[in-house]
């Protein structure tokens, strides 16, 4: 594809969650005359949290001026929000992409560089009252639209996101064309994909699986809103 | 984890549909006590009809029997079909895997391999008619479950399939977290996953893009079908 007429990237980093990351790029595949790029520092293979090894396609220098951005969350988003080169990226991109999008907790790293800011924003709803600290107002919504800012909450919300980026770029048409294609009809065997659903005894077993990730994504925020306060 | 209580593959191979792939080994990887197997021919990088590009762990000589084997699905399965390593493979660990399993149109490669036939499977609705012509009865359901053989439909139904593996293996409350975890709460934005809900025209304009692609799938199906006949 010489010329697309979309330039879409999602960042890639160690330890990100895989399907935040896939899930939206399948979407994205399917659109028409549309270049998904999967970003990183450097071209070498990247690990996700649940040692699925990917490769890249595009370095941040090489990069376009994207149409859409898009972050995908995971337990290296902890690394992500403090790693300089990730945020400047994310701060160049940012002057010229049409939409700043993020799935999962995906929108704690763009809040970290500082695009967030004054919008409401989606996140995996362990991680939601981490938002505000940075400034960020929560949306409980599955995908959250303010403006050019566009964020889904935890990780499958990256399909249901995916296809509303596809609407928004491509048309309700098109959209609909990639959600029969990927024969998105979903049927969850069981009721428990939230946390009102799923009831306080399983909330409490989540939060406790996933205690060591959620502190450590709450220390750095306090910190990051601590710098950001004395500034 | 120097013994794990499973161990999961699935196949890789270039032209998989990745979303076939990285749905159920989102939620296989967060199974307890699992290990999860990314197979093929070799431990070179594989990609995906989609250009993303996925490093095996594990080639077929170094695998060990499997409690799950599971295949998916994407353009590259017309290749398989007739791929005598890969069917060859697929015999061998038919013997002891616990569960012969497979997403979108990878029943069609079970099938290719003898495995399906005589049983109820799923498929990606655009290629369902194609089973029968091996001896496999059609279920349209999103996950079928015939004995040890577990299957699902297009795409997406991976996930809802994955969920319904790892209570089979690890009991409903396991699931249940699982689905936690991944806020599987699913809010598509439009009604159009299913041919019924999508309606005709939505349908006619799907399988004209796939046209390629479900042509191709039946030509090689129908040779199978024919040599299976004759033998």
């Amino acid at each position: 594809m010489a010329n697309p007429e979309y330039n879409i990237g999602l960042l890639m980093y160690p330890g990100m969650t895989q399907l935040d990351l896939t899930g939206p790029h399948q979407v994205f595949a399917m659109m028409p005359n549309t270049r998904v790029h999967l970003l990183w520092k450097t071209i070498d293979a990247v690990t996700s949290s649940e040692q699925m090894t990917i490769l890249p396609t595009t370095t941040f220098d090489d990069c376009p001026a994207l149409d859409v951005l898009c972050v995908p969350g995971g337990s290296g988003q902890v690394e992500m929000m403090g790693d300089a080169e990730v945020l400047k990226f994310l701060q160049q991109q940012e002057q010229t992409a049409k939409y700043i999008t993020s799935v999962c907790t995906g929108s704690l790293i763009l809040a970290a560089a500082g695009l967030l800011q004054g919008y409401r924003a989606a996140c995996h709803w362990a991680f939601r009252d981490q938002l505000p600290m940075l400034g960020v107002e929560v949306g409980n919504e599955r995908v959250v639209i303010d403006r050019n800012r566009i964020t889904g909450g935890g990780i499958t919300a990256g399909i249901d996101f995916g296809l509303v980026i596809a609407a928004t770029l491509c048309g309700e048409e098109t959209a609909k064309m990639i959600q029969l294609l990927l024969e998105y009809n979903p049927a969850p065997p069981f009721n428990a994909g939230s946390p009102e659903n799923a009831g306080d005894v399983l909330v409490q077993q989540v939060k406790k699986f996933g205690e060591e990730f959620i502190q450590a994504s709450r220390a750095q925020t306090q910190a990051i809103a601590l710098r950001v306060t004395a500034i």
